[in-house]
């Protein structure tokens, strides 16, 4: 990895990005085209080993191929180059087949979908593993007061159950949605030099058939050399689940300000210092996957712009992708790992949050009297009284409590007790519960959709 | 509309989108909840008819509402007190339960998915439209060869028809990907202020369920103020349609050059000149979607980026959406559209095209030549004698066919009969036809799957 | 305005923007260009006057326009012909010399120049008087005392001053970035068809410069057509501008937080409430700007791709400008209108920094109780000594202060006299005022170098 | 480098941009950090030796570096304790001293303009020789007639030298740019934890002065941890370049196309083959410029956006850019080091592009007949005239010059040598040769002002 790399990125998934990993797949391709040819007799069934042999990245020369695709403009034209002298050293005659009737955009394209799959199923189980540790927290903090925040303001008070909800049913929906997109937009690239597969004659279609059975990939109704809408939704939705994680993380930083302190992360060494402040934890994770966040919609743009590719093979759109979507596929993971390590140890401190719904002296819990005075004389008068004894606390210092207690019109309609339980914090949190066990319900539910069990 | 808005929109969604329809639709909540609430016995059944009967945007100050909500900070707070103002004119009992237990969101975001319901519902129907447009291309031309273009490069024939089905496909693949956003994004808003419904005590749910059932949305199992996955993913959905849209465009542009001359667009009168050049015949359409595939990709990275929202509702990121959502529907409905006119009015000129593919002097049949020998002499072997064939053809000005033909080692290998089929481009079409009607029987089921006819 | 233009947009700047300024700027153009033709004798002296005459947006029939732009592809030609049409039916003969040797991008272009220059002014007055509430606010705030916060945590103390000089001396750098990009980027274009002006022969040169002279703008030394970084030089200038702008925005909205609750915007009638809570004050420039600065980018990126135009003019890329370039000077303009109203009101609530400064109980001193002790001990053994003294204080609940104080080892190098001043904020704002002594100079600087003064 | 390293970018400047380089710019701030506060004794005097002398990235752990960064969140905390270490290994007294009142950020914006400046100045360089390629080109090609194009349409005969002008221009309008940003974006950062450098107590300025002086750097009034419109500056000003350089490919590809064939690029052993087709010479620089312009604005629309950072220090806007920037400077040098190379060797084929003028059988000359007869009868007369003979020389098949010369009424007007001279393209250059000596001038000016002369 480089030197941010640990820092952004998730070692399980960068894995299968990385150089070598590129590489591999293309040869995979190739392995499995020689085969697939061989068994459609299309090239001599001797003809497949010796390549397929052949089709490992330890033989083959990193730094020459990337010379030469500088050259070439892409790194198929070397690596078939490399691979049919390889061939060529063991067995002349099998490397008259290497590479037979595919072209370049062939084996880039069906390499990276090779590399896709198990990202993706990676990103998947990590991502379960997110719900699993949000449902925990869901469900532990069902009743636990804390101040709604609204415009980053204090609302009314809600329960972090709740909140955490909110975040679960999210992540659930983005299972969802890669669980569909991994089943729509892997599959093999098999063209030829426009799509016609016109180099294999009449035995086009069986080849395909055969390398896609070869490579566990769907074989579409026809290449997509340049409509890449499935490459592109790849990006799209994963851009949609780094906008999630960027919410989560924004949130968990605003609860770990400093006059907050609602949620810490666990403390650990060399996490989250300072170089010159020693009281300072940093909250790193959040740092990242907002870092992600914010980076993640560029690239996602730059995929849909790419989109715009010319006639039969595209001219600058299809290079555009070759380091983009790696990267957003990295980014996402990395964003993803962190969150998921952060909810996993996050403390939440309780008491704080019930300080801290002591801030406003009452005026959290204004919509309260208002709706109990509204059901008694209508919301535009309950609105009137209660804006007006906002003021007189704010401007008394006083509690709006004793305000409304004081106020004999307020009095009229609601009995002091009653008054008492508008200020409960517990005594307001609606239909939180409720709200909760539909989301807890909808996540067993995602989970048996997408048939993915957190780690 | 405005005075760009014909050539970049479509007036039968535009129409959804005006200020006024906006307005509408939040009206259309505040009448539904009222109904809603009296139903649940939340506020008296007799409130509920005088509240709706306001509910109608002529009754509405447009101006005022902008001046206000510009103070306000959104459109729901002062909607709500005219609302309200409307209501005690004639009833000031009723006036006492408008937007009873809701927040401003609510109202808002609500009302953005009853603009979006029929909004999509006609991209929709357009896009079978194209779809369908492009379905009698695509048969027409099965056979009609035209150069297949790679890097901007002719490269091997193709056919015509197996370009359009290219088209098609991923249009049909955008039909399926509508048709499943339109059931996932499009549900109700109903929340309170902080997301729990507090403010209507226990009975918030029932109310959500009939507020959802009037509405004919989707109840979800948690308000999702600061959740915009879904919302995002109906501007990612488009993006990637207008992608495909921008893609179509390019081809048509490039294919219309006049060098070129393969397609047409009819001409109008008034459509596509110049102010100075008597002669030009502009590709309009193709300027109008390739600017919305220029400037969605920004809109969609804006949408994703503003998904990070904080606390219970965000600061900013939800204000980001309000105009930039409708301006994306917009442009992806008029880039939609121009592209199915142009589309359903093409001239195809199959003469242009075949003299095209003489433009090389037969070097777009390397490939064909190439691979017939390959079978006689392996890929390398063959590649060297093309390509060295190739040298002497383009330096010597002469045909490719000539220079093989004239070539005692090719001749070895290949009859002269053998050669003459490689230099034919209907010989040279591949898998196309099968290919095309692979793509038309998946045309079939994405209509069967959507349930939408093109009109 | 539109339904969300006031809360977005600045009338003041708006008004430059609408589709009748965008007629009139063209019909400008034409004005000039007849008349710049007459003084080169290119066409009838008599000519000019009836052309000039007719150019006033008033006579134009804005609909019409529209719906025929939308054939045509650009609002100029219809522009011309209704011009040419007006012109003759006062005087056939001046009708034979309207638009003469120009072509519809010079109208456009031009037009949009036109309409830049005020708009840009306006900008700049505006940010000078930003830039003077800023400047008396950094003065007057010289050594109030803050929680200077890092990664969204306390750090050490700092002065809200210097946290004004910041935001000053990025807004004094805009100020210089916008008189340059105004000096560099407004010009005239006249090409013609092609950009040669061949359509004038051999007196194009001489009509360009009569035309530039007319019309204020500078001559370039070549059509710049499908040149666009001048134009994308406006969008990346605001767009730094908006970054800006979002940072003070994003810095107030975290100040105002209830938790915090350190810097307040004055309470106006119909100012930032709510639909539902009747106590709440919501931050809504500081909305109103972070949306900007979630949108701006976006476009930016929009002009930036856009400026891959073909040849001698686009297709697609030009046209995404047209109304992306206004949305964005007109969301920059909004966003700094309502900053600077919020900002010449902002009140300080500096006994609430002041406690905030107490919430850590010492921590936030830390860096200096490190730093005294550094120089008797060293880096390294200060700083282990107070992340000790820290942890110790933060487990027992104590003071910073009192642990350190109680401190042995401490003790030895540091007296308590000492060890107080530590902790007092206002001994520990470093080289604050010299900073801010350094910003009110280069202020002065910027405000003389652009000839800007705010209003 | 990596895989795709030499394809898309350039090592000069990518040399520049590794993570060594990284490191090694963080550790020459701290040894200048460490020489600068002995020189103003807030250090001893002998201390600065020995921390300057383990300043050597040699000595450091990349590895280890990098996860330890992902633990503390950045680099320069673990950085400053492998130095510190290093330095207490040789000298245990001065190891006490190292980064004393320094930030994280200090060292690592600091670092980051120690890498930019030589990129910088390289690629200033580099723009320098692009300019002088085209300067040749656009003089050697005054006045050879090419087909003017618009909207992807041939429109009027044009100079190819006029072309190359145009590009000339925007090339110098950058280089003028960078000259100005490099001027105003390379400079100091110090500022220490909250950005009052009162870890230093009184002597902070006289370190800065001294640290500046040092590195070469301009002390800035104020440190700018939270203002990067600097940076973002660099960011837009390699977007705009990267704007032209996209469009210039885009033309070269446009021109270079088989139907074209007006450019081409020199043939080279390796370059622009295809996988499959033997006959194929890819644009291979063109796709890199394009790829480049397709990414550039969505990383430059990220640093727009990762402006918006909280308070004294951010979160998640400054990790964005960390990799942002240098890949986004990477992408823009390395797409002009491959156009650079493609101008330079640019084979220019103006029998083609003569050729080419005839494609339309005389309408690319319509204009110009247009105004020869408007100045008879005026320009809608002439129009009209024109634009019916235009008709007719398409449905007829014939070349307009003949239909005209047939035309009775064109004939009154016309004489038939003046006829001729109209459809002679060398005749219809107008201003041309005088614009290309404007910008020819204007080269020469640039040149002088960035003082940068190409390699």
């Amino acid at each position: 990895m480089t030197l941010l790399g640990p820092l952004f990125r998730w070692d399980t998934v960068e894995d299968l990005l990385t150089d070598r990993a590129r590489v591999q797949a293309m040869l995979d391709f190739e392995a499995a085209l020689a085969r697939a040819e061989a068994d459609a007799r299309v090239i001599p069934a001797s003809a497949a080993g010796p390549i397929a042999a052949q089709c490992s990245v330890e033989r083959f020369d990193i730094a020459a191929l990337a010379r030469a695709g500088a050259l070439a403009g892409n790194l198929a034209i070397p690596l078939v180059a490399q691979l049919t002298a390889l061939v060529a050293s063991n067995d002349a005659e099998a490397a008259r087949y290497v590479h037979w009737g595919a072209t370049s955009q062939d084996a880039i394209d069906t390499g990276l979908m090779l590399q896709l799959r198990p990202a993706l199923a990676r990103i998947e189980a990590e991502l379960a593993r997110l719900a699993g540790a949000l449902c925990s927290l869901a469900d532990a903090h069902r009743t636990t007061p804390v101040a709604g925040r609204t415009w980053m303001q204090q609302a009314v008070p809600t329960s972090f159950g709740l909140k955490v909800a909110g975040w679960l049913a999210a992540v659930d929906r983005h299972r969802v949605r890669l669980s569909e997109v991994r089943g729509r937009a892997l599959l093999l690239q098999f063209g030829g030099a426009a799509g016609n597969l016109a180099a294999l004659g009449g035995r086009g279609p069986k080849v395909a058939t055969a390398l896609a059975r070869a490579l566990k990939l769907p074989l579409p109704v026809v290449p997509w050399h340049t409509h890449r809408d499935r490459v592109a939704e790849v990006a799209t939705t994963l851009g949609l689940l780094t906008g999630t994680l960027g919410k989560i993380a924004r949130d968990v930083a605003l609860h770990m300000q400093t006059e907050l302190g609602e949620l810490r992360v666990p403390a650990r060494e060399g996490r989250g210092g300072s170089s010159t402040m020693p009281h300072k934890r940093n909250p790193v994770a959040a740092a990242v996957v907002l870092a992600a966040a914010a980076r993640v919609p560029g690239l996602v743009a730059t995929m849909l712009g790419a989109m715009v590719q010319e006639e039969e093979r595209g001219l600058g759109g299809w290079h555009a992708e070759w380091e983009v979507l790696p990267e957003l596929v990295g980014l996402a993971a990395g964003a993803l790992h962190h969150l998921t390590e952060t909810v996993a140890g996050l403390e939440v401190d309780a008491a704080r949050m019930a300080e801290n719904l002591e801030a406003t002296r009452g005026l959290v819990f204004a919509e309260a009297a208002q709706m109990a005075l509204a059901a008694k004389v209508g919301l535009p008068e309950a609105r009137r009284l209660v804006e007006e004894a906002c003021r007189r606390a704010r401007e008394g210092g006083r509690h709006l409590r004793d305000v409304l207690t004081a106020d004999a019109e307020v009095g009229r309609h609601l009995a002091e007790g009653e008054l008492g339980r508008l200020f409960d914090a517990r005594q307001q949190l609606g239909a939180a519960e409720r709200m909760i066990d539909g989301v807890l319900a909808a996540h067993a539910a995602a989970t048996a959709k997408t048939g993915v069990q957190g780690g």
